[in-house]
């Protein structure tokens, strides 16, 4: 099985605000980002394995500003680390004012897929090798977040894996 | 300010699942369901608060059923529990596959929102008063989830809060 | 051949109307209702029938009350009586203000299916049983109102048959 | 207030089958004709009115023949009488399936309008003078058609009106 | 080889501007005029050669007049001239306000589809027959139109034809 | 009036092809691509004016390469020269094929816009510098191209200017 670098499967999505996105208060439903960001991290999962995804889990996402009706949202990803068969993906999310000029930070998420073969089984994805020191440290923490998300997608019941509140404890101080 | 029952909140999302719904295996895609699921909570928020919405957060959702081209997506969603302008909604997934009389529960999912006035600035929303047994654990367990998402949303630095990170240990001892 | 009752067919839709739905007055156009009628009644086909169908008529519609951008549609779809391998679905329409917390009856329509099996063509359905009193009697007037559809779409000749027009005369009557 | 000919508010429209007009069959979903036969027999009233118009009702409607994904939808719409307020169009609608050069009539429908004002009031809109033979019998036929569309649609009581019940009579004597 | 004349490919499609085709400022985009004109001018070529087509060029457009909300885009289009297996239509296209009885002609345009057997191979298409005195001059125009397609889309070097090099060269002048 | 660097506008985007963007062959309709290219360009257009901007003119766009349901479409965009209140954005078109880690070029295009302001009229944009070696080729033809443009959109007659007259001769001499 080959390896992979994280910056081969970063992929950026540049979408429009029209008015079928957004609320009566000319806002982007946060339904609709959702949605792109399943497609943009998809996609980026899709180059490191080279073959079709599923998505499998959302971490927590905040929405922290909104976005209007006009603006561009740019969603960039890239995974942060494969797990055997699944690959955690990782985004920013930014909006953008064009006329305007500006360009804010709304949100990060993390979001996670398997590799299907043709018999939609899972299938084996290629190692990632992370190598800027960004890249390094979210390849690093992804073992904690992944531990986490087991947890509570009801995967794992904490108290048969004291190894892994271990772990979420330690994810939670930072 | 009035209170109101969880039941109020009720409310019943039915979509057929469309060729656009889903990827090249004609599976609905998680973007789509996500989707759905804001629309589908977003109208129980604002039956509760009598009041326009927005979406602050989603809590981490896991997705253990693919759900076929032609089957039917029932969300069903209600509020758990109010905290002076926010509310949490509660969802239960299901995919039905009516020619073969099917259904079968997808997930469950935890959505967030504000509600707001002419100014989009945070308004009060009624008290929630739960009455079924399902209701008041749901109502009471909502603070320990409230504490979790403040923390993986970064708007708490758990080292700042040594009872928050007493309810998030308790949460995940289950 | 099994037996179902009409409730087990009941189908609750709930769509939120967006601007795409709207005509540049803000309201929601016509067509656009009846598409979501479809699908609605198609389900409630479906899940009495447990087989794929196509809709053979929709009865006469008539919209009383504009919807509004950003209002709720809610359509409640229950099937009345099954023909051999037709069903009839009646529904009932409501528009949710929900900020306002109004509902208001939008109005009734009756749509017609046929249930088909993998050939394409037309496959015997359960016999419906009604059971509470407005059931009862929706599922004796269906007679009537399938009278009615067949002259109205010209595949009964009115003066070949007498009993018919007696049915349809007593219709009117009310 | 100025007259207009009947085929000075034609109207045709021709829109292809896609996947998400289809249901798993690949048949056209009977909800999306219904769509596309409202804003087109819209454009009609419009034509003829020079004023936004809102559906009122639409009359039985049955579907004779699937129509098939990659197929033609020709919907040629013309408006037959105006009664002060409000138009019925008459729609004929055809399934073309180019590459095999074949053209078939799939149904009629007939859809009424109401002009209205800036103010969302009703408005006057312009007599129509029919001129061909079948212009002339839609036109002479309308007003029992309008008899039958009151009282399908429940806003005259048949026991208070003797004379409408014997347009209808006459109506469905043919 | 049949023959077919150019009026037995006109196909016109009517199409109204809802919220989702416009831009912040309430115009059509010119992205959606141009997937509508494909959608008309496929349909053309798919009446003249009854087979399956595909776009393989589009020439110069421009956009004369901004087409606006709540407006009705008319697109005429018919087949020009064909060339073995590829043929070029032209369409005239219209901005109408139905409300205020305006229709004025927006822009003109010229787009080239090949037809396609089923293993998607070029197929050959009847000859075009030419009748009015507008369709005879399109049909004689079009080998020019054709050179300077295929000069501009770089399938043909000038310098490999020393006419087509006459035109080029002149044109890179400039 | 302030000066822009050619890169400053670079804008991508990649759409991942869905069913209902396909032919019946699950090939990406044309004017699909057509619609998807208007967008992305627009967004260059408005990086670079910081100002709203309508579509003027697209140029000869020739496809050369079938895509395919499931596969992903990149754009990248870039202003190539700024003339006024005009813009001129070039378009590389790729087509991923992710599963199989293949990425074929598509084609090239190039659309022009225009800066508008809030009463719709054209407004300045900053003069663009070219800095690499292709963008300076870009630039420097974009004068040709203009001229091509303006004949074939028959904003300047060609009896009226000598220079392109030559151009336009030549051109139709073919």
């Amino acid at each position: 099985m080959t390896t992979k670098f994280a910056r081969e499967s970063y992929t950026e999505m540049n979408e429009l605000v029209l008015p079928n996105d957004t609320n009566t208060f000319g806002n982007l439903m946060g339904g609709r980002l959702l949605y792109w960001m399943d497609i943009c991290s998809a996609m980026a999962a899709q180059k490191h394995s080279n073959s079709p995804v599923v998505t499998v889990s959302v971490d927590n996402v905040s929405f922290k500003r909104s976005i209007k009706l006009g603006e561009v949202v740019t969603i960039q990803a890239q995974v942060t680390r494969a797990f055997s068969t699944s690959m955690e993906v990782r985004m920013e999310i930014f909006a953008q004012n064009l006329p305007e000029g500006t360009k804010e930070k709304s949100n990060e998420a993390y979001y996670t897929f398997v590799a299907i073969d043709k018999d939609n089984r899972p299938s084996k994805v290629p190692e990632l090798i992370p190598e800027t020191t960004l890249e390094q440290k979210l390849f690093e923490k992804a073992s904690q977040r992944r531990a986490l998300r087991l947890i509570l997608g009801g995967k794992v019941k904490p108290e048969d894996a004291l190894e892994l509140k271990n772990i979420v404890n330690a994810a939670l101080k930072g």
